[in-house]
């Protein structure tokens, strides 16, 4: 079916079910009708604080499915270019610049896509570089080849130092093999006004994409940061904005009953409230696994904050944890079942996989084993979905599940957009805000210290002081 | 230095600081050194239930590092064998027979070891299956070929339905292939006698590693289930064992001051009595990312429990977080920062890693970027790790760091065994069965009934009851 027709996009549509929830289906721990009624108006003034901010300050990405028209086609030329010149694609980048690109690679290209031949890929083989571990950057340097790789480096402000830190190695490099022609080899996506790495991309010509104003790095995926690297690899980027805005729709009403990402919102905030401190996202799809990941950073980063709107003191925030299934079932499902009543567990649910996988009969003298013959592994993996999501209900356990219909570039688009409204809507519920990160400051500035920045001598005196004590506490 | 000698040994010896769980050093919602003196009484009765319980029971795991001579003879010949035989080993388990494997091959093996060249790798190209996503399983099938492939079915009772549907596909596939043959490229490590896995082995002439009596799935590392995937990527596993036999000793005497796993057993469970619901995770190196998962597993599993050992109703456990430094800085730790005071963040630091890397110097012009040069990657982690613990100590925030000098098998069996130990005691502290899981069960049952297994016709029924409502709470 035609991927733009209004019946396949009707056909994609993600739903939320969340039965498991409510009192009526697991008893004293879920949620009465009336709990959540009593929620209607701060629910509806959410949704009208997000509507009303749409477009401005930090709340920038609201607008990225629509106002990208001709940057994308930018992306497409770029991304064919790449595609045809280069045999590696890196990206260097780090929290929002990394974790939305991994996720929709890991989401859409092939489990193992990187031992492919180069004939069964669609683009160059692809890594994203999110840490500074030494180790990491030689593997790196062990299986590519530097004249033959383009790196796209992502940061907004150029002053991250991770990401600089890998900038400088790669930039010494690439000119001390290519000279001239180092900078054919680097594209920058950056901040277009402000910040280092636009310096030093108009200094050397480097290919540059701008990350929009008021678009922060949790909320960058569907802004060059995540468009260029998925474009590079084949996907259809128009069909991702196309989802974001698709749900973007879905959500356009001030109601539980109508709006998924409120929905999500008003259930998870209800939880918190009664000290479900703990939100665990758990995928059933391999391809699924490293969107968790993207869903935390853009869960703890937003709602973990000390301080109201107001400026009264507060500590709110979910520890957002990653589990896969069926995988996790032999390890945290135990724990989610008979610990503490202290989460609320989310199943992403996948409809179609894009694949059918026959169990073959067999051992037909073995009842445990014989059972599962004729069967096919999407059926074996949707029952342990709906048999986890069950039993958690019957010991009391609030879960819910979003559906997608299949995993393609329209459902994630939809359910990049769900998280970002519900994360938004949360943030507005519970009175702080959503888009800023202050808490990292002071691990910035001992960095600094240590590693000797100017400026940052009183910082170094006092992270030395006092060593007389540090052996103390040592076993 | 030669790795039997006693000065490498004690040269590799881990640590634990925890000065930043401590009142005087993190103020208010730190330990006073009363608090901990209070619980030495109970620390010491869980120690000397652990020593008095050693290799009896489901801690038979204990005597692992000294009970396996002549298994280890076998093991290393059989791994010499398939990596002379096989291009691809692949490993079909999950939870405790795929995390413990998967854990120890990232931690000690190239971070891009499949991408190496054969010549640059000391085994065969390594997979490990712990899920049954049908793409998933597709993806494996387009990369490897089964004829060149060694399977290792790791299932104790041969009744997992996720390893054994594994199982039926594969041994079909190669059946197919090779006819006769097909044994030849299956190992079974499983239970002597009881079970399914070990007739099948049995009457297929399967070569066989046994799993030994006492020994649970997320305590089951240290014996061939661990230790055949780690020969057969040719790692040193009398290292491992000789490590974990060292923490063993380091581990001998019932005093918080003297050894490391009761101490952090003690100021996990004293930390979860105040509220410290969550235990993060966070190795600063990527190597040992995946440690964290096996972790997960093993304190999740073993201390989410809803009775005590007296019978009485609990829920207790704690939610483990897993976590990556430097990465996670930018993603988790402004939560962490700022958010409820609901957890404690365990470091795993490393002392020299296994390549140094320079950070050139350049972009002199731009203060933020020039400070980094002149320095290395090594100091760049280091100082990120010194710096966050600082900053969440700062800001009130419990958190203690394990020291692996460098990271090898002696490290690596010292740090799994230091985990163990830890549980164990930690499970003696909160009076329950640290070795069941039969949370799980009911989800198995549930499985079992929407796959129409014989004899679970009312479950079926149960399920299929009361869909009437289901659409209710969609959105």
């Amino acid at each position: 079916m035609n991927t733009r027709s209004k019946e396949w996009r009707s056909s994609m549509r993600l739903s939320v079910n969340y039965n498991y929830m409510m009192k009526k289906f697991i008893g004293e721990d879920g949620f009465k009708d009336a709990d959540l009624s009593a929620m209607k108006e701060e629910a509806a003034n959410a949704f009208s604080y997000v509507d009303k901010n749409r477009g401005t300050g930090m709340m920038g990405w609201t607008e990225l499915p629509y106002n990208q028209k001709e940057i994308v086609e930018d992306i497409l030329a770029t991304a064919k270019e790449v595609r045809r010149k280069f045999k590696y694609f890196v990206v260097l980048g780090i929290g929002g610049s990394a974790l939305g690109p991994i996720a929709v690679f890991n989401a859409l290209c092939h489990l193992h896509y990187n031992d492919l031949a180069p004939s069964k890929r669609r683009g160059p083989k692809f890594y994203v570089e999110d840490n500074v571990d030494p180790e990491r950057m030689q593997a790196l340097l062990d299986v590519i080849e530097p004249e033959k790789t383009c790196f796209n480096v992502i940061t907004k402000s150029g002053a991250t130092s991770e990401t600089m830190a890998q900038y400088l190695i790669v930039s010494d490099l690439l000119n001390k093999a290519l000279g001239d022609k180092a900078s054919e080899h680097i594209i920058a996506t950056t901040d277009s006004a402000k910040g280092n790495l636009i310096k030093l991309a108009k200094q050397h010509g480097y290919k540059t994409f701008y990350i929009p104003d008021g678009v922060g790095g949790r909320f960058s995926e569907l802004c060059p940061v995540g468009l260029l690297p998925a474009a590079v690899l084949g996907l259809d980027v128009k069909l991702m904005l196309a989802g974001a805005a698709y749900m973007d729709g879905l959500c356009s009403r001030p109601s539980i009953a109508k709006n998924p990402a409120l929905a999500c919102a008003v259930l998870q905030v209800a939880a918190m409230r009664r000290g479900k401190n703990v939100g665990v996202m758990m995928p059933y799809a391999d391809s699924l696994k490293l969107m968790a990941d993207w869903y935390c950073q853009l869960w703890a980063e937003s709602l973990g904050k000390n301080v109201t709107l107001d400026g009264e003191p507060c500590n709110v925030g979910q520890t957002p944890v990653k589990a896969l299934g069926v995988t996790d079932q032999h390890s945290q499902v135990q724990l989610y079942t008979e610990g503490p009543f202290d989460k609320v567990v989310t199943f992403l649910s996948v409809g179609n996989y894009r694949t059918e996988f026959d169990i073959p009969h067999g051992c037909e003298d073995i009842p445990d084993v014989a059972f599962l013959g004729g069967h096919t592994m999407n059926e074996l993996i949707a029952a342990e979905n709906k048999a986890t999501a069950y039993a958690l209900a019957k010991a009391g356990r609030q879960n819910y599940t979003i559906v997608l219909p299949a995993v393609n570039e329209f459902t994630l688009g939809q359910l990049m957009f769900l998280f970002e409204l519900q994360t938004a809507y949360a943030g507005a519920m519970l009175n702080i805000d959503t888009y800023n990160q202050p808490g990292v400051e002071a691990g910035k500035q001992a960095t600094y210290a240590l590693l000797g920045k100017k400026g940052y001598e009183a910082k170094k005196a006092e992270l030395d002081s006092a060593p007389a004590e540090e052996e103390k506490y040592t076993v």
